[in-house]
């Protein structure tokens, strides 16, 4: 299969079951709900070193949202409901209550799986907290230096997946990373998937173990094109660099869709010669995405 | 004191003693080098809840850096030189390694204080790292998907000082946040500082303890204009909204410089009132900034 | 009428006849396609002093475009057609075609009038340049130092109208500011409309016509808050700044869709007490945008 | 000559004399002095078919600026000071007066040229401009409906240069886009100098003349690799795209130091094989800046 004269592999990403949150942040202006979301969601690429996986879903228009204003959804991940409450308490407490004019929203109100993080927020109004119907919604009005804060009561979430991703891999290192830029770029237009690692792309793509048994990831030494000469690199000899994406999201569509339009979009930049992904056995989880179906 | 009509308090900030890391990313461009910084400093406003205080210091423009690349300066802190370690391992392994073209320098080559990170971050490269020498100095070079990642061998750290801050306090709230915004902007062109929470500013200043013996600090709610009318907020009836600048760095000097810079700032913003700062008693620590002696 | 607690006043927008060209970049990211949008479009913000009235319309997704890559959508306005034609090859040639990587794409391809500016840009090709079939179109392809500079043969405009407006008016300037500025972000996300002005905004309203006879246009002394002790200004006391957002669209829905997105965002503003719109009895021109119309 | 592996050839830019005005604007934010200099400086690349060449300096901290305000230094250039004040009065009457918060500062206040375009931008206030000391310099403060302009009644220009260049010639075309960004980037933290191009780069330089006499510049035929089968293209083999960085600038030093700056930052992008530079016999211009010398 092929694409703008970039190849497919007919192969699969593998992937794994994630809880995920859903958030929906607004603000004054669109700057300031993206300062609050990156805080939020920053050191969070992977829950092998980072408290969560997190990353910026996309943009909300103010036509879009409850209360009328700029907004922007973030997710926040982790592998059991009770890890990811606690991400949920301390990632909005420390980086969205404190951040200016921002106000939270439930992204996930008919998610079965509800969090109370709204009511335990409202503890540090010191006793200034109300609980008042807004926009047809049960929300915490916190009074703070700069105004009020306003917290949906409840946060929902739902079993979701993580690790979605492709390869894009070229003839040399700026195409593969202008592709990767490309690609990012059009999947933070899609709803329901993030990308959580730096600007959305891996740089270091990683198999499942290592020799060291402290290590439970490490380098993806068949993917590292300067290991060809001592021939442990397998990939063709015309790939120089290579990019991974790797997505989040609350569903399986929801995934399909961002790599169909993120592989499309890479597929664009001239010097990707290749487009392909990674999996390790069932090692890493039981879901997979073929790639030649999401994209036939 | 005054000035451009805006009242300076004859008050200080009060701040506490904390161990700060300091690493330069540099990256292919800056851009990319922003993107490594900030994952590497988000969920990092405040070791109450977060895992590590942390934040972007400044650029380092091209003819600064030792590879000649555009870079980033940031800072990750910690209440102890163990805890601070961790942080450094994981930020950096997560959110650095993993960003695209990046390189990691020692931003204190000169300190005492000095930890193995990069050798410890070398074992990713699964038995394929290698020490080199590196434009003068140790370094370890792994290889990885898109390339080769360059890690010096040590990262510096030394005591340094969390909690300089400064209040901005003004007839409107957009007033407010436009001053911290202006604020922020030329604090992060000086040397030595970073701003940790969102976009640099504090939208929900916090009292030490609470009403709630769970919550180890609260909405200080003498500073909420919301509450004025129930009689708990002191601040006069023209203050409408106040965002706190909270400021960590490595030296007395560079907290006094950024204080200055980013107060001298604020007051060009028609509608800022007045400029004061926090100080809890000695509940928060030992070091006093007096807005007086910085100013004048 | 009140939206969010904001006085709608009952008056309109008047408005005149304009010739609008539309142009759809693409280029090999987003980040550049911006860049040449906005080249392209600089110095157009009012047919009085310059060349033309010009702006970015809106981000076309990498899957919205005839080759899939990341686009911007431009207009380029003028009193005339044949003004207008010269306008459009300028840009073009001194803006996009010397832009990193665009090509260049008929925005309004079933618009009864066409323009041959591909076919007259191909001249830099100096003998080196050919025509082709290009995705369905006619397109030039010119060979350039980068690579291939592809620009569809011709390039459509229509009767359109500029001039459309609406005035937000603050209790003081951050607010109206900062409304001014969601106003834009959400206006740049409609089909059809530009805000030509600097960031999308006026900060110097003007009426029609001067006490010296050089000048069409001064400053509307009626609406300068620093004109009220005098007895010039005209506002309600309250008002301490305002700011006018220009809207220029190729049909008369479009810039009705954009008012009411762009008032309705301006709305949640803390600090915005009343919209307007200005008029001038006919001498500005024909069109007519009456806001409790658009906004009922 | 080599610079990290990249050969520079020794060879010359040639370029010719132009009259340049420098303004510096202050805003609320750097944000908002950032959105008056694009627009002010937007169409504006060469003369050739612009109505001047423009572009952004550099950013001007607050503590660098007259009234403390965030700023921005701009360059506006033409070939005769006649034409050049006509640029300057409309370029700042129609994109800086309108942009909020603007003030305007003589940028070259000890140059022996001063227009008075100042006094000329006051008749827009209709009578209610006012003429006024502030900070030592002769004003003119003008009402507007968002508050109050104010604008040096004098602006100075000089005798620069146009056309300073080198060519970045990659074995990609990602890499050469990416090494023209960091140069652009890195020369945009200089002083005196502008990149008048789209993002500071230009994607088809040209040579003088053409085959059709009615083309003053057409396609640089020899430098575009995709023209190498037929054989007019002269570069190397392995040179597959390049970009030209042009530099205008107040004196001949300032442009030596850009051209340092921007050439080693682009050495620095893996793909990048040689720097050159356009001369064309003296048919543009008498100045020569040789690279050998510059570098060394």
């Amino acid at each position: 299969m092929e694409i703008n004269g970039v190849q497919i592999d007919d192969t699969f990403a593998e992937a794994f079951p994630i809880k995920i949150a859903r958030v929906l942040i607004t603000a004054i202006s669109e700057h300031w709900a993206l300062e609050a979301a990156r805080e939020a969601t920053g050191f969070g690429t992977s829950v092998i070193g980072c408290p969560a996986e997190s990353g910026i879903e996309c943009i909300a228009s103010a036509s879009e949202t409850p209360d009328g204003r700029p907004g922007v959804y973030i997710q926040i991940c982790n592998m059991g409901y009770k890890s990811l409450e606690g991400s949920l308490i301390w990632r909005i407490g420390q980086c969205v209550l404190t951040a200016p004019t921002t106000a939270v929203f439930n992204g996930l109100p008919e998610a079965e799986k509800q969090f109370d993080t709204g009511k335990k927020q409202s503890f540090f109004g010191d006793g200034y907290q109300k609980q008042m119907d807004y926009l047809g919604r049960k929300f915490w009005k916190i009074p703070i230096m700069s105004g009020e804060f306003m917290i949906e009561e409840t946060i929902g979430a739902v079993d979701g997946i993580a690790g979605g991703n492709f390869y894009i891999l070229a003839d040399n290192q700026a195409a593969a990373l202008t592709a990767a830029e490309v690609a990012v770029d059009e999947i933070r237009k899609q709803k329901g998937t993030i990308t959580p690692f730096p600007g959305g792309v891996v740089a270091s793509g990683s198999k499942v173990g290592s020799k060291y048994k402290f290590l439970k990831a490490s380098t993806n030494a068949a993917f590292c094109p300067s290991l060809r000469e001592e021939g442990t690199c397998t990939l063709p000899e015309e790939i120089k660099s290579g990019y991974e994406i790797v997505i989040n999201g609350i569903s399986r569509e929801a995934i399909e869709q961002s790599m169909r339009a993120g592989i499309k979009a890479a597929c664009t930049v001239p010097g990707v010669v290749k487009i392909t992904a990674a999996n390790f056995g069932g090692k890493l989880g039981p879901h997979q995405f073929k790639l030649h179906e999401i994209l036939k």
